[in-house]
């Protein structure tokens, strides 16, 4: 997507050689791209979260191990890589599935043809992530040229997104900002409420993304989106999954569930983008089966933001105040409109996600 | 209420002496006391908001005219700082209430015996102030007591609130808070989840009340109300209300609604404690009728805390992002189970306001 009217990817690499990422830790107060040259510098990017969104920590753990066999292709090292590049995030699904498919594509050959063949799969996954995020948008932007048309096409398309799952989570086009994209490149008129996304924050990487893209949009406090919809504001939302369950309940960024809550209260359609790699069809019950992350409350405890011209970390609440962190909330499939896959859109059922997947059947 | 082991209000003078406050801009930060000497000193604590809350604006303006008086006594002087102190904060409704309380208790007087008169009408409003934040206290304390019960008295009552709604926001005891103090100095055990509340953190100041009166509680980002009910981890939601329709339509600070919709959904008594002073008998529909204050968006994209040993300001988001700030939602009658006031508890309904207040027949 653009960036200061550039197209831009968030990670890219020629063959064979150093491999750039959008540094995000800094966003969205200042571009810097990162080359990272070893797998200890991949490791690094994941770990301090230079790179973030599950697809893109799969790109950026494939193109490491990559790094990794440009070195030493041994089958040792190989191990030792891979050890290292997913410990960065454990609970990350696609980091370890990118690590195996590098591995696999890799292991049969003989060391001195590894590299280019590392290369050649990190490569092949993220055009898989663009092929998989572009298509959602595609099916996606369906809604907002309904919502235009049901308007009168008198008004833009309003939207509210919660969290970041845009294209900095992904390769490129993202999964919930990719249907908005693809509409407001098709010309339809679209305005977006951002959730800033407390407690990291990660709606200003949204916001960030709509702005270098042209798209218009707001960034409003958490609590703002049930008094935008019960105030006929939101004709949309659409968020992004970490885990899409059989059943399609869907565990999100905490914070999802109270604005499906209000969407549902409202009569405001709520749609997941949720690429095949988010659905765990070994899950039914999200609330029951899902275990959530808690994650460090300093998350809770700290903001960053500029003062005096530099980036400054301030501490909020009384000295020594207890704060609890959990990262995800479940949406049960009742309060879901739409999901949204890269095959198509289907209700929140076991049915309608069969529908688009007859091979699970 | 206890500050640092002492009992304190929020304000308090000598009869024709000078008023002192605490200043709420600086907490949970910092413990500072400021003498208001003149009606300038007033207008200017309500309007930088060293004061806040709507009995404590009240409280401060009915200071400040007695502080005018002792000045001057004379009818144009009294005009003066009636008008100057009413334009602090435009929106406030007791702030006017409690400056014509003040204004008809001494235009009858002789000039001599003003300032006397204005000390004592403001110590009355103060008075009154605390005796209904005690009862409101004292019938929800009810509330907690039974959920005690229901827990078969095996853990502490989980109490989730929203915003300020202590005794900062207050004279002394709060609104919202009060049962929570009440019932925690009877020996009932008490864990309040605490909610942030952006845009302005009111929350921070909640937690900082609850630690100084030794309540067990938990900061959490506005976003984790509803996963926290909906895994069975709050047993009562209490809130405050600025404004309460006839039929009970409540509205408050931004986000109540969110944190009613998930209490509906998880069958989690929602409570509101609005003294009969927030209760508007000539509106009907909440969402319809109340005008919600947009307020400056500053309070969006700039957040204080503690950075190197001082308080700084930080600014968040893209530079120039665009941002929406609603002070307050309106959460409709059907999502409150209880309203208390300082005349007891009823269903959030006509009839049952009606039944405690029998003389708005």
């Amino acid at each position: 997507m653009r960036v200061e009217g550039k197209d831009r990817r968030t990670i890219w690499a020629p063959a064979g050689g150093d491999v750039s990422i959008l540094d995000q830790a800094r966003l969205p107060y200042e571009l810097r791209v990162v080359e990272l040259r070893t797998a200890a510098d991949a490791a690094r990017a994941i770990r301090e979260m230079w790179v973030r969104g599950a697809p893109l920590i799969g790109a950026a753990a494939a193109y490491g191990l990559a790094l990794a066999i440009r070195e030493d292709p041994s089958d040792a090292a190989i191990d030792r890589a891979s050890a290292a590049l997913r410990e960065t995030r454990p609970t990350a699904v696609n980091l370890a599935w990118a690590l195996r498919e590098v591995r696999e594509a890799v292991l049969p050959l003989p060391p001195a043809g590894r590299a280019g063949r590392a290369y050649a799969r990190a490569a092949e996954l993220c055009e898989d992530d663009v092929r998989t995020c572009r298509a959602i948008g595609e099916h996606g932007a369906r809604l907002l040229r309904e919502a235009y048309e049901r308007g009168g096409r008198a008004r833009p398309v309003q939207v509210l997104t919660h969290c970041n799952a845009g294209w900095l989570a992904t390769v490129d086009w993202g999964t919930a900002l990719s249907p908005i994209y693809l509409a407001h490149r098709e010309g339809i008129p679209v305005h977006v409420w951002v959730d800033e996304t407390r407690p990291r924050s990660q709606g200003l990487l949204t916001a960030w993304e709509l702005g270098q893209e042209g798209v218009p949009h707001t960034l409003v406090a958490d609590n703002a989106g049930g008094h935008l919809m019960q105030r006929g504001l939101v004709d949309l939302c659409i968020v992004g999954t970490d885990r899409t369950t059989s059943r399609g309940d869907v565990c999100n960024k905490i914070g999802t569930y109270l604005k499906a809550l209000a969407a549902h209260d409202n009569k405001v359609p709520f749609c997941v983008a949720a690429p095949h790699s988010s659905i765990d069809w070994t899950l039914e019950d999200g609330v029951r089966d899902i275990p959530i992350e808690q994650r460090d409350v300093a998350e809770v405890l700290r903001i960053t933001g500029r003062c005096d011209g530099q980036l400054r970390t301030v501490e909020i609440g009384p000295p020594g105040v207890r704060a609890r962190n959990d990262a995800f909330d479940v949406t049960p499939a009742r309060l879901v409109t739409w999901i949204v896959t890269e095959r198509g859109m289907c209700p929140a059922s076991r049915e309608g996600l069969l529908s688009l997947y007859p091979e699970r059947r």
